[in-house]
């Protein structure tokens, strides 16, 4: 299986670290955004300044702003934000070779339709085996060659192999799994537990509290996974546990800024004026609560950060629910 | 069963913290230390100067140097460090009414003879029902009434329960469970954990490679665990995942300020030798790693750093070696 040439869709934080990596790994690498203004100031600064600065791009990283550009390619990675994947995957699918796969390495699931990401591609591209990398990244860490490992979720083995080999390098370490849902469910749910980990960080609460509601969020997305078929060992690797603990530990990153924000007595409308990109667990609450709702599933935690942003819920007594409920026994 | 009477035993930080938890509970209790002079300092000042500074402790806590104020005790928390718990578990017994329940309030494995702590308490007080409290706990935040979810594991599940109330408070949330090895164990590995992530901060090696160290500690956890009898369950709770992801997120903390410090090129000797108390996790990585040798499992991060406080083996390699494993299955 040649994996010469990948085609990075998204030069966001994250497109653009995994083309340097994938460039570091000795492939030829193409990395496409939508505006060709983007793509100009990248080629002109020999950096992407807007969301990777200090990072300098090499100068035989193809950039592009043509979908067409992905005819050779050898397999995708799409880094584009999951709300806005479906339609470029519609436009990009007509210039592939067939068989292409197509690996997600964007996190979330897809709002109009609650579908997860790997059901979208289903849909909109059928014909082409699907993989997921997902784990608890920092792109910047990415970008400047710190260690990083990450699960590379894939149902065909040879396949899932060739992905870990055209992309590994020494600092960056794809494990290859076969458990797709269990790989898109853990990035989709740690942004709403991000969420709640802010708000209780926000409101003062100390880390005593802030553990505590991971340990239960990891229980909340470990009985999410099972219902949707996912393999224990996925969601308490490195697309689950992991994300989860490097995302709720981070109060710099969007979702859990956006927690403490609210935490701090901000409303949300106050604190999303204030932001250029939308924090992905505010939508992301709705889905998954639909998803829950759909299956049959308890989740507290999730339930109590959709109230807060969708519903007007009170956010010291939805915490407080969350943190004096009454004694039970703990795996009861 | 009556629940009246509390004994702490042991007045460091996280014994005067449970003392101030029971008595809020509405118990009445007393706070024991072996140095009368420790006991004097604290009646005078009506804090604990030392170990809590700045919370003051009520006016009926009995302050106590002598363990015949035992003899009403109705259960007995035992809060003094895991290496200089036995002699005064012998010390303590003749005083106590016989079926008085023994609270593990301590973790670690004693080095000595390399027994959990309720083997210990089933040589030297063999007429004692034990529970173990365990769970991400900084005292201070349980001081000053921050929220607080732990695990009380018991074997016994009206003494559990009865323990459970008799403890817990508005914020202090116990949780009963059943499983006592797998509380003790992951109060246990947690501390070698926090080293190894401390190392890779002094190293600088960034927040993907501390999420995938914490990732994989839990796995480690989870298999040294599963060989002891511990529920899985119990492992990724309160008293395993929830202890390992606030300490192993605290560089404060001793057993990872420990670890930064050696990360950032000094030695061990040098490190102990600014230190009042030892890093629990140095005694530890050694009867972590006799247990798993006797039970052959494989454990290597543990290893490593058992290797670097112990044998002398290089930081930067045994590091590298971690974060640079062959490309394998994420399960396999």
């Amino acid at each position: 299986m040649s994996m010469q040439h990948i085609f990075v869709l998204g030069a966001g934080a994250w497109g653009t670290a995994l083309a340097l990596v994938a460039q570091q790994a000795g492939r030829m690498v193409t990395l496409w955004a939508r505006e060709p203004a983007a793509i100009a100031a990248m080629a002109v600064a020999g950096e992407n300044r807007r969301y990777l600065p200090g990072i300098a791009l090499p100068p035989d990283l193809r950039l592009s702003a043509d979908l067409a550009d992905a005819a050779r390619a050898d397999a995708v990675l799409l880094a584009a934000p999951a709300q806005h994947l479906r339609p470029m995957v519609r436009a990009l699918v007509p210039h592939l070779r067939p068989d292409v796969p197509l690996v997600l390495c964007a996190k979330g699931i897809e709002i109009a339709t609650g579908a997860f990401l790997h059901e979208m591609l289903a849909q909109e591209a059928p014909a082409h085996p699907v993989a997921a990398l997902s784990g608890p990244t920092f792109a910047s860490e990415v970008a400047r060659g710190l260690p990083t490992a990450v699960a590379l979720a894939c149902e065909h083995e040879q396949l899932g192999w060739a992905l870990v080999h055209a992309l590994g390098t020494r600092t960056f370490r794809p494990y290859w799994q076969a458990d797709l849902v269990g790989a898109e469910v853990g990035g989709a749910v740690k942004n709403v537990l991000a969420i709640a980990c802010g708000i209780a960080m926000g409101l003062g609460l100390g880390e005593n509290a802030r553990a505590a509601l991971v340990t239960r969020g990891l229980a909340e997305l470990a009985r999410l996974g099972a219902a949707l078929g996912a393999r224990p060992d996925t969601l308490m690797g490195l697309s689950g546990l992991g994300d989860v603990v490097l995302t709720c530990n981070s109060p710099q990153s969007r979702n859990m800024s956006l927690g403490i924000a609210l935490g701090q007595g901000w409303s949300l409308a106050e604190t999303l004026a204030q932001r250029h990109s939308v924090a992905e667990g505010v939508p992301t609450a709705q889905a998954v609560m639909a998803v829950a709702a759909r299956l049959g599933v308890e989740l507290p935690i999730c339930g109590a950060v959709h109230a807060i942003l969708h519903t007007g819920a009170d956010l010291q007594l939805a915490l407080q629910a969350l943190l004096e409920r009454p004694f039970r026994a703990e795996a009861g």
